[in-house]
């Protein structure tokens, strides 16, 4: 081969050109991945629906899937509006509240100056996903008694300025973010916040009517075991792309690793749920199972990428093991919870986040103990004022319960002259 | 560090593998999205066929189901034999016809000559995916009264010879794209086909037995929500691929655009339908809202890659206040359509071609409002007449409509001996 | 421009840096796509939860949840602690048994020495989803008359022990590897291994009640035809992972023909069992179309990546007419298999494997009609004797029928006191 006559400076423009080549394809793949997590985040509100469908009785179940489709549909809206500049201001950090503007302003070359691994309107669709699930759990608690209109008024209120606030302290940048707390994926920011909306609402409601009897607890079944198991396993689905997709990148070691914790945590709820049930109910208990499988997933997402696998199964098998008696458990305080969120979400949310501390390697100063107990209360105390004040409001104006009547021929026929089935 | 004996020509080659190996990555990326768009495409499938069964009586479930699941299969069968080679041709660009020969014959290197983006095989079986879709549109329309066998003709005809000959005009390179016609991912090329061929199957069939009675329109509810809903929730999941995959490469700006471009469009679709519905009909009305979300997919579908976010939130919410006004056109003009497909999937996808003219902005001589009317009328005098006189044609021969018995006692067990249900 | 003042050796760096960045990006390309086929195939759970709801009845439908819920959870746990080490043990290649220990051992770089493409841990999650499968496919064969308990053993130590072992024999590059055995993504090791279980478990279980009587057959109708249908998009959906993610990297032209391979098939295999039914039975019958396209797709797993589009449409087509035939002759010897999970995934298993040989392409030695055969006939009489003899050790000890008034009131009741819906 003849040698060929180039200049060093032409050689290392080649070099050069092949260097930047390969970082955009890794921006690609590392973009794609965030969008596709998106996608399997999308597919979470349909298992919402379907599982809340599911777990009500047949008379609401119009009343459900309207409610999960208008949440999804305002609180999509209501972030790009608000959400978005409230959560992640890029300002105050440190800091307990920022907000930089209505609408979206996308940077000139719509890459996002943090991180440089997605666009920014990869970023704000991700994050749209995540804000509105937020409602789709209390949606499930405070089911087959609440008002449409009031409720809809909460989900806006509670997704664009109660979520995003407290979003902020943490992956925001905020205070809680300084002083150590660490919540991977959202076992707090997400589900707890989610679970004490829930409770707050089903707390001011209060249980539906014939739930707690002088005679004992009236189980109400839910109308359809096939339709809240379609949204378990689509719940599951999408938490590949919750917990996955909060590596933030397609980094393979971490988002591999993601998906080993997440899956087997999952699998260690169902387990953890069933033995449980067997145990003290002495009955293959298939809801308890299911949202075993659930709160495994739900106690994993702040750990998912930073504990050791054996710790992963323990913490989805407590998880699942916690399910039945918290449900238990709420059950005899008379907080009537016709799916089981606040015992998936907001327990097990609060296990997740402290099992950080418990099981978590992520350096000095994050994650201890009392740095996840910090955020716990705070994020607690925020979420469930804010609903709590807010459904007050609700209560006291326009009022936030149906009629009677309404409850008994049930919110499809009440509120949308509609039946489920025909 | 001592300095290498490399001449410079082993420097350069080494420079030349690292650029190679880059683009090689690209094209890894690349064509794994569209592979990933063909999945999610797919779901859509599903999506129709749930949305569907559930709008229909519980009697002619099976039929939908059935109808659906051939679709798919009879669909991507023959877009293998000739519709690939009729659509996309690779010859007689700026023409109205040209067909390249039955089956696939891919390049040597299995790439695709135009675009470097993606293999042969990727191409074709995305484009297959899309394909069947148009006559899953149809099926909706024509439910519950059309006898399954000239169905299934009409499908094989409509998808093989004429889907492909209007997407020619366009997609494979023909007059309207020469024209300055422009659709980004099939608002008219996919839906408003479709749309055509159910309305024509409408006029033709006539309406359901009782659907209009001298005491006025009676309503025909669907036999299950949770069915209908899960469908929607998944065609907007399997919509991420349409238009996501319809840019035909992971470029990450124009993905994730499209990505937040389709999702505030389906957004306000359901706000929009919600909305309306609300001061029209005073109720909150779940089927105008699912509609109204998919009134807001097909919508942005033909201007999702080319316009402004608050453009695409004002596409959308007009499409999903048309859903509810459409529906009640035609059911005043007597054109019954069981599930709303003529409103969903033709009026608005000409509001999503005009949409382009209004908001988009593809450059001088594309997509002005002549040139989308221009291909709006072309596609829809085709599609529509190709449609109806294929219609007619069975109509006068071996009839379309199933008769009276059989419609009332449900063609599951007139056609299929079988019930959805026991 | 001026000339820079770079040596040889810093400029051969660069291209160095290049050529490792765009490795990086290629292997980050062809994780993440092992990744996503982790998610599609563990769609399949909910997929084969969904069918098999469907097509048991009404009262049975809690019970075929519960086990599949279960199934995966503790099926991913078991592989875990057990089964992967099992099946790729990483040494005795060319053998027929290796065990590396309990648990996860990553390697200090997480990678797999074997590929390179992949993580240890997207390498461990992805054969994880698979292995649960095996015994998703039992569950449906036995359904409607198994008792819970032991059933849920059985599937401990099949997808513990039995298919790890078999799946060395192959994938482990155990002693059928050497032999020449082809079996790309497991019409015989993942497919007919579940189907041998199946025809064991219906054998020993027996029919049931009311199935075969003196009268003739008697159908026994699932109760809901969309769950049904449901399942089976779903499972195809899930396939483009459990097919697409074989090809164990992201490899353009690969990837995207078994794509085309897989697809092509499915719809051969609805259209062979549509034409076929109407023949034979002079009906349009969903259950079969339905079974038809399972049927293709099992068909062309064991040979999607080497076979011509022709051909698999040839496989597809063929595995579908076997469908209505296979199970009317399961019928005739009175072997009772609600779901036709024999016909669908032993009989179109076997049949794909021996199409490898008849229409692949691998090379001299490999997939010949003898080797193919050996394959077949050593995993067949291997997982068939465990499966029968456990069986039958479980039938003798604790029993695995549940009690005719168990069976006439339904499982849901007898062994889970809740009905699937209310």
């Amino acid at each position: 081969m003849t040698e060929l006559t180039l200049t060093p400076t032409e050689i290392m423009e080649q070099a050069n050109r092949a260097l930047a080549a390969a970082n955009e394809a890794k921006f690609m793949t590392n973009n794609l991945w965030l969008l596709i997590s998106t996608v399997l985040v999308f597919v979470m509100h349909l298992g919402f629906a379907a599982l809340e469908a599911g777990f009500v009785q047949r008379k609401n179940v119009v009343n459900i899937l309207f409610k999960n489709s208008m949440i999804i549909s305002i609180g999509l809206l209501t972030y790009y509006l608000i959400g978005f500049n409230l959560m992640y201001p890029g300002s105050n950090p440190g800091g307990f509240f920022a907000f930089s503007g209505f609408g979206l302003t996308p940077p000139e070359n719509g890459m996002t100056a943090a991180y440089g691994n997605y666009t920014y309107w990869s970023d704000f669709i991700f994050q749209g996903m995540f804000a509105a699930t937020c409602c789709t759990i209390v949606s499930g608690a405070v089911a087959e008694r609440i008002k449409l209109f009031p409720f809809l008024l909460f989900c806006i209120f509670f997704v664009t300025i109660a979520y995003p606030i407290t979003g902020f302290w943490k992956w925001g940048a905020g205070w809680l973010d300084a002083r150590g707390f660490y919540d991977f994926a959202g076992s707090t920011l997400v589900h707890s916040v989610g679970g004490w909306g829930a409770l707050a609402g089903i707390i001011l409601l209060g249980p539906r009517k014939g739930k707690y009897t002088a005679k004992g607890i009236k189980p109400i079944p839910g109308h359809s075991m096939p339709l809240a198991a379609v949204g378990v396993f689509l719940l599951w689905f999408g938490w590949f792309g919750f917990n996955g997709g909060s590596v933030l990148s397609a980094d393979p070691a971490s988002v591999s690793k993601v998906f080993v914790t997440t899956s087997l945590a999952a699998a260690a709820g169902g387990l953890g749920a069933f033995v449980t049930s067997l145990a003290v109910f002495k009955s293959y208990d298939l809801s308890m199972t299911l949202n075993g499988i659930l709160g495994g997933l739900v106690g994993i997402t702040a750990s998912a990428d930073g504990v050791a696998v054996t710790s992963a199964i323990l913490i989805g098998f407590i998880a699942g093991v916690i399910i039945p008696l918290s449900v238990t458990f709420f059950d005899k305080i008379k907080l009537d919870d016709p799916v089981g969120a606040t015992s998936v979400h907001l327990v097990c949310g609060i296990w997740g986040t402290l099992a950080v501390a418990i099981f978590g390697n992520y350096g000095e100063g994050v994650g201890t103990i009392a740095d996840q107990l910090v955020g716990i209360l705070a994020i607690g105390a925020f979420s469930f004022s804010f609903a709590f004040l807010f459904f007050l409001l609700l209560k006291i104006t326009i009022g936030i319960r149906v009629s009677s009547l309404e409850e008994t021929i049930g919110l499809d026929i009440a509120e949308h002259h509609q039946s489920a089935y025909s």
